[in-house]
């Protein structure tokens, strides 16, 4: 019995996004109706190296599979000036959850980014007006194209506008796009202007404006994912149907975790999580909605989706490299 | 850049026992030291396939290497009858602590088994008499084979007696043995009057009665690794100078829990924690100690140790097999 190994651009083949969509769908909604298991991230925090371990276990009973995994993940900010590395380097194992054999060791850095795109696609899917087409990025990284590519597919995306500091990321992002999209780069205020804004950077001090966000834009809030991070002015926080993937996560580290911390955003002000609108039990976008806002931190369960597509998907097609990496003998 | 991938027959090659011996009692220094970070474990429990997962990250910064680790594993006790598979199933991602590159990609059972050893081997060097030359087992599975070879390397162990429940596995055990040592079957009362007792059950109810101990007898109590397991009397326990891997992981799981759950033993019967022995911040046995008893629970700070001992040997030999695992492109 063999572990399939499956590095970085075997994810990105058998991760086909309507099916990761699909599947993190499935794991939100198993989460609203309690099946599944996640317990908090365990981090290690390395002062001396400027980085942090984080362990994310999870299970997920979705109604037509279900799995468990691990993922080893890490941000240390000085790896691409120092070591010549990406800051993030994410390890997953995946197991079967009935006998706990490693089904799967594989590449957890592009799948963090797979299925971070396909939860701001599920919650754009929920909560952005059904006629949006335009998507607006605040932050032209990796996850900018992922998220990209993502919405696209749960809304008819034709115009995209793109911020960012870089005028040369901005560029490539541009020239990248430019064949499926009108896409154009613009202000912060240009692309808070779009049905579907997405705001993905690492900032500590807010620099969206309450004002220049559409009427009805839904906002998928990426970027803060640790205390003291927050991209949104509080009155958009207040003014908006706020959604949140995690109460303990995004109250720690999600975007809202500095007004609610100072108390400026109380539990009061929370619509609810994102699992129980795809579970059903509670409405996503009526239409007397304004703005809406989904404060994404990134859950153990996606993982867990993303892999099982992953795994899956390989399989099927007889991908990746089989190691015998665990003894099986029965005695 | 690659991952090394090491199964369970390379890990058992490069793990030679002195060596794990020393890099474990180099961990509970450091831990001693507050130098090491250990989350608590995280469990998922799964009553619908009789079997849990368990999450176990750490990191040691011993004096003379540092190293990062999350091993993932099981107890599921259906596996060999339902699936012809071993009950347990380790799988460890071993990382540079600097960038968290994951270094390597091993077998967790073989280092579970060999970690386990060498932490009864690091307690018995500090606590059994200095002479001690005979070793009861209670327990004649695969950790009775790993105690005597790690016990072995600390005392001159020449005569062996093991007890268990199967003639068949007794039997197995004193073959498999008997050309390096006096061994002989024996009942549990047989193996108890030994300098060194090593008892590896997973009893819930004591099987080693006070009595039969000898008057300086060391125990090393392994088989307790949940809440409601105990192989030890109660009086064996409040007799003994009485030291623990870890007091989160002992008062929960370990040996002592039943009576320190029930208030039969209380904090104040603990002598200390294994780390202040081997850091030298408190005695081992001294000249007036009768029994002593390790409570050895399995700290994820071993895994980290003994897996430091195989990614290292195993580089230098050449040896596993390398693997691209996760991108390096720092852009």
């Amino acid at each position: 019995m063999q572990t399939l190994l499956l590095g970085p651009d075997a994810v990105e083949e058998h991760a086909a996004m309507p099916a990761v969509i699909e599947a993190v769908a499935d794991a939100f909604a198993a989460d609203a109706r309690g099946e599944t298991i996640m317990p908090a991230k365990s981090y290690i925090d390395l002062p001396q190296y400027n980085g942090d371990f984080r362990s994310m276990p999870a299970y997920v009973a979705a109604e037509t599979w279900d799995a468990a995994a691990v993922k080893w993940v890490n941000v240390h900010t000085d790896n691409p000036a120092d070591h010549d590395l990406p800051t993030v380097l994410g390890t997953l194992i995946y197991s079967d959850p009935e006998t706990a054999f490693p089904l799967s060791v594989m590449d957890g850095t592009v799948l963090t980014r797979l299925r971070t795109g396909a939860a701001a696609a599920v919650a754009t899917d929920h909560l952005a007006v059904a006629d949006a087409d335009s998507l607006g990025l605040v932050g032209a990284g990796t996850q900018a194209y992922t998220q990209l590519e993502a919405i696209a597919e749960v809304r008819d995306i034709k115009t995209v506008v793109v911020a960012d500091r870089s005028e040369e990321r901005q560029r490539a992002f541009v020239d990248a796009s430019d064949d499926r999209f009108d896409v154009r780069a613009g202000s912060i205020e240009d692309a808070a202007g779009c049905d579907v804004l997405s705001t993905i950077t690492p900032v500590e001090s807010p620099i969206v404006e309450r004002e220049w966000l559409g009427e009805r834009t839904h906002v998928n809030a990426i970027g803060a994912d640790a205390a003291g991070k927050h991209e949104h002015d509080d009155r958009t926080l207040l003014d908006a149907k706020l959604v949140i993937d995690d109460y303990e996560q995004c109250t720690h580290s999600g975007e809202i975790n500095v007004p609610w911390s100072e108390g400026v955003l109380t539990d009061d002000d929370l619509y609810g999580e994102l699992g129980d609108i795809v579970a059903g039990t509670l409405e996503g976008r009526t239409d007397g909605d304004g703005l809406t806002v989904f404060d994404s931190t990134g859950l153990a369960i996606q993982d867990v989706a993303a892999a099982h597509v992953v795994y899956e998907h390989a399989s099927e097609a007889g991908d990746g490299t089989g190691f015998s990496l665990v003894g099986t003998d029965a005695t």
